[in-house]
């Protein structure tokens, strides 16, 4: 068995049904034998590395630990699914502020413990402030931070593909922009429906503005329809598309779907941000730019953009994120 | 991204844990792009099928029905984690009744609907048991329908490199053979720890008797420990074993593990059952020899098969499988 690099990727959040998920799913895909899991809950830490040994991939060497120092010392690459999920009682800004504690922490962590870190992707919730929390404070350049924002374009594709009863690889160029959440931005000029352009089909009989707009409500909602028909949030296709996303940074053989970027664009007026953009992933990591679209997608855009901005905002207030004008101290790569 | 063949691989049991796992590892693998997911939950089964379609496998073609017959048609592979679990106040017979009709049924469903199916892996418990009763109401050659039976092998592997504090490809040639359960022989004499014999440390200061004996129990006691920290049965590492059996058989690379397989050798005293052997998986499917070993070893082995044999006369008296003196007339690859 041959794997693309040998360089150190911490799985963080391992015990967790995403995390196991990953260090399988990176092993099979072949990334690095260098596998480090690491989670603060130690029982079922070890199980799932227990599990990991159990599948005996040749030549790998996964190790586990409940210590943050150890587990980000030397690492190259980073996945972190390690947030809180929300539990009963809790309102929504009360698992905003937690999990952007949890970011804040994880980025000094990196500057503390692996500044050198080539690539990171932040999967919790919400991702889009998550991700932006963790850059701010490791320091690191925007290039080596990103989220995960593919899924929101996979059930666009999904549901396309579903409607119009084509096999899911002819609905071609499924792009969402913007946060990773109800506000996102649908773009339909880019997709394709057995060679068709999506925005000929809409309002015909084929696909009626009602339809298209059901579909994009069904986008939107995300992983709804996962937690209705499996009792569980999604975590396979967010394990499956994170691991590709790092892939694309140790082969350099790119990557098919939009990533969240940190945005500082004022030309455009998206000004410290991070959100899913026309992004590219190489060996030198996450670069972006501005989607093209109709008006109305690049309306959406804005839209989503604002939201964002708000949520960043009470991040700000809550003293996790330090004020816009201190950022450029906090992580001079921002400057 | 290409796939070994196209031939299609049926997963039955794919809204459960194992069967979930295994369709996106299949994907990842390679395997083929032609995967139908069974399973008689049709809910859990949706929401699995739509977490593999975010996932967005290039190329695949990934179909899910609650039909048997829909999706045995036409198949060439077909891993079945499909069982019973164990629910509070069920006996053990309770069990194995449950497991082995469900067995009877799934070797009855292949003969209606797949006759020319290449390979199929039968791992739901008891895995000897419900392999052997599928493989005679299917009708198939012995090569045809194998168990999974590596994990007894990866577990010593794995204990034996955590005693000795080595990696784990390190510890080479762990072999288990016999029935997979409590009664399995642990074979002590192919085995070696960093090139040294394991039968020249079993006994010396770095590996005592106790120590040896610890060791073997918990292989023996399989995956209790993962039940104990994880809070649930190993998914994973069946998925994974599993799926590379299939793919020893599609791309005739090979299979490094023990599975288990159809025995009748009147010569070394084995008949008429589904144990562990000396086996190798090719695109010819699965062959088998009578392992080499010391006579402790190999009495273990018979210790082993006598325990198998009152489970077959047992699932034989309860009616699900045919006295053995009718085997030939409901399974002519079997006289």
């Amino acid at each position: 068995m041959s794997y693309i690099c040998n360089d150190k990727l911490v799985i963080s959040g391992a015990a967790g049904a995403i995390g196991s998920n990953m260090v399988q799913a990176a092993l099979t895909m072949g990334l690095t034998p260098n596998v480090c899991m690491y989670d603060p809950f130690e029982k079922g830490l070890q199980g799932a590395a227990e599990e990991i040994y159990h599948c005996a991939f040749p030549g790998a060497r996964v190790t586990w630990t409940t210590d943050i120092a150890e587990a980000l010392a030397g690492a190259s690459y980073l996945i972190s699914s390690g947030g809180a999920p929300r539990k009963e009682g809790m309102t929504r800004e009360d698992l905003l502020k937690g999990n952007a504690e949890i970011a804040a922490q994880l980025g000094k962590d990196i500057k503390a413990h692996c500044p050198d870190l080539k690539f990171g992707v932040i999967i919790f919730n919400p991702a889009d402030i998550t991700g932006l929390t963790t850059l701010v404070h490791s320091g690191l350049a925007p290039s080596c931070i990103g989220t995960l924002a593919a899924l929101d374009s996979t059930r666009l594709q999904t549901a396309l593909a579903q409607h119009f009863g084509v096999a899911q690889n002819e609905v071609t160029g499924c792009r969402t922009y913007g946060g990773h959440g109800e506000m996102m931005a649908v773009f339909a000029g880019t997709t394709k429906v057995a060679g068709t352009p999506l925005t000929d089909l809409i309002g015909t009989d084929k696909l009626t503005p009602q339809q298209w707009d059901d579909i994009r409500a069904h986008v939107c909602q995300g992983g709804k329809k996962i937690i209705q028909l499996r009792g569980r949030s999604s975590f396979q296709s967010p394990s499956h598309q994170s691991l590709l996303m790092v892939k694309a940074v140790m082969d350099g053989k790119g990557y098919e779907w939009p990533s969240g970027i940190y945005v500082n664009d004022p030309d455009n007026g998206f000004n410290h941000i991070m959100m899913a953009m026309d992004t590219t992933l190489d060996k030198t990591g996450l670069t972006g730019k501005m989607p093209t679209g109709s008006d109305p997608d690049i309306a959406a855009l804005r839209e989503s953009y604002q939201h964002l901005c708000k949520l960043r905002d009470e991040v700000i207030e809550m003293g996790v994120l330090p004020p816009l004008s201190e950022w450029a101290t906090t992580n001079p790569n921002l400057a």
